[in-house]
């Protein structure tokens, strides 16, 4: 299907027999094939239920104590994600994800935390870009922490890394979990922030570049890397890993992270000098932007 | 990249410090953007080493018995894989992986199998075409044993499974593991009969639509299900698990395998009655084709 369209839409997401106790819902939006952008998306869900043995030991693993109600462990999550894949390579792909976690403990007492982040992958590098994006994350940042946006850009380099190939998958930006103090109140006034930032982040980068011109080369180079950008997703990412092995989730909104198109090139190594290179020696060897 | 390429060498692959109990190598044939082959490959390996516990825990779930030695599981396994994307979606893409795994017991004595198959993706449904493969397949199989190919074709329709999706990868063919009698020498003129009947298997189909024409339309499906292909090779495809999870293995003769290109298209599916619901149907319920 060639040609811009766009799906917006309600529908039920993990929807269970027992509707009083499991279920949730959500509203995909997706923009697919347009004049600037080749794939973009926005989800927004809330699933409650019973955690699932498996998502149970990935918390555990990550130190959570988690006592739980006759051996179950209810919990309610709720969150707004978004990946925006542009047609123009000099345009860089963004991708933010705001979460909230609620678990209630065996003797009535609720666990919550946010998690999240929003990161940038950019084909070529641009420094201004780079700095801009970075800089305003951190502006964003330090009116609640000083130490949110140095911790959290670590992470982020971090989790956004193909083991793999031995590179990040972009130049990254912020990534938290579990975050819950010093309250919830300021905690929710952070992300809040964060999600207010995503605009301010990222249209100024893509109203600049709208009219680059590119080659083929380029256009190839980005499809090279967008290969990259599935494997990041199929191969490591916990929230489509979560999804995938969960009965009865939505495959369609999981996926919609996935670019519209990507190339795999056997031995692709871009020549030595060449702008290609510098990309990935920085995804090699994360940097500071600011 | 564009225009057609070929690479062909011999490479070490899993090469460790102590290369004299643990070490292999390999000869990885990739051809690219060519006339008829959109990518084409060929990996010839063999690998000794001692078994990773990852690899240890897989194989005892399969219900192998192993007696480690101070340990240790020292092993040594050897293989030829191929995968091979035409450019015309009227051609399929075929694959296949043939090898043979030897363990070495506490007690000396070692254990010993031979694994592998063939398996069939088209684009459309051709049932002369599905009938010519699997038929080819059988007479292979059943000079060797009567419950070969009913076993063989059922456990590939198994393992090539995307389960998120609800389809399998392809139209399958065989696929066997774990193949240990009557005897080795018998299990190895099975496994030999196997590699033998790849090419004429395959061959006929590719001849008979080498010329055929085809759409924009129909390149695009064909797009949209080397975008499954991905999904079930990066999420599922135990090879592809094994290689990426082990440290020093060649990352350009794992994912040889993944096509050139590839697109994932929000919410497609085909209208009823369309050759590409046909095709899902097929997916969706794995038929007899002999």
């Amino acid at each position: 299907m060639r040609g811009g369209r766009v799906w917006s839409g309600t529908q039920q997401t993990h929807c269970y027999p027992n509707h009083k106790t499991e279920g949730g819902g959500g509203i995909s939006c997706v923009m697919q094939d347009g004049k600037v952008f080749e794939k973009a998306g926005v989800n927004v869900s809330v699933v409650f239920g019973n955690l699932t043995e498996e998502a149970a030991k990935q918390m555990r693993s990550r130190g959570k104590v988690l006592k739980g109600k006759d051996g179950k462990l209810p919990f309610c999550a709720m969150g707004v994600s978004s990946v925006i894949h542009p047609k123009n390579p000099h345009i860089p792909t963004v991708h933010f994800n705001y979460r909230y976690f609620e678990i209630e403990e065996e003797d009535g007492t609720k666990q919550w935390w946010f998690g999240g982040g929003t990161d940038l992958t950019p084909v070529y590098i641009n420094k201004e870009d780079a700095f801009h994006f970075h800089n305003t994350l951190k502006e964003a940042c330090d009116k609640h922490h000083p130490q949110y946006y140095p911790d959290f850009k670590k992470w982020c380099d971090r989790y956004f890394y193909i083991r793999h190939r031995g590179e990040t998958r972009g130049i990254g930006g912020i990534f938290f979990d579990d975050l819950d103090s010093p309250n919830q109140e300021e905690v929710f006034n952070f992300v809040k922030s964060c999600a207010r930032t995503v605009v301010p982040c990222y249209l100024p980068i893509v109203y600049k570049h709208l009219n680059d011109s590119f080659t083929d080369e380029e256009k190839d180079w980005q499809q090279v890397r967008r290969g990259r950008y599935v494997e990041f997703n199929l191969v490591y990412d916990r929230g489509v890993k979560f999804g995938l092995a969960t009965p009865g989730s939505r495959i369609e909104s999981i996926l919609m992270s996935l670019p519209l198109t990507a190339r795999w090139e056997y031995m692709h190594e871009p020549a030595k000098g060449t702008l290609e290179a510098e990309m990935l020696e920085v995804l090699r060897n994360p940097k500071d932007w600011v």
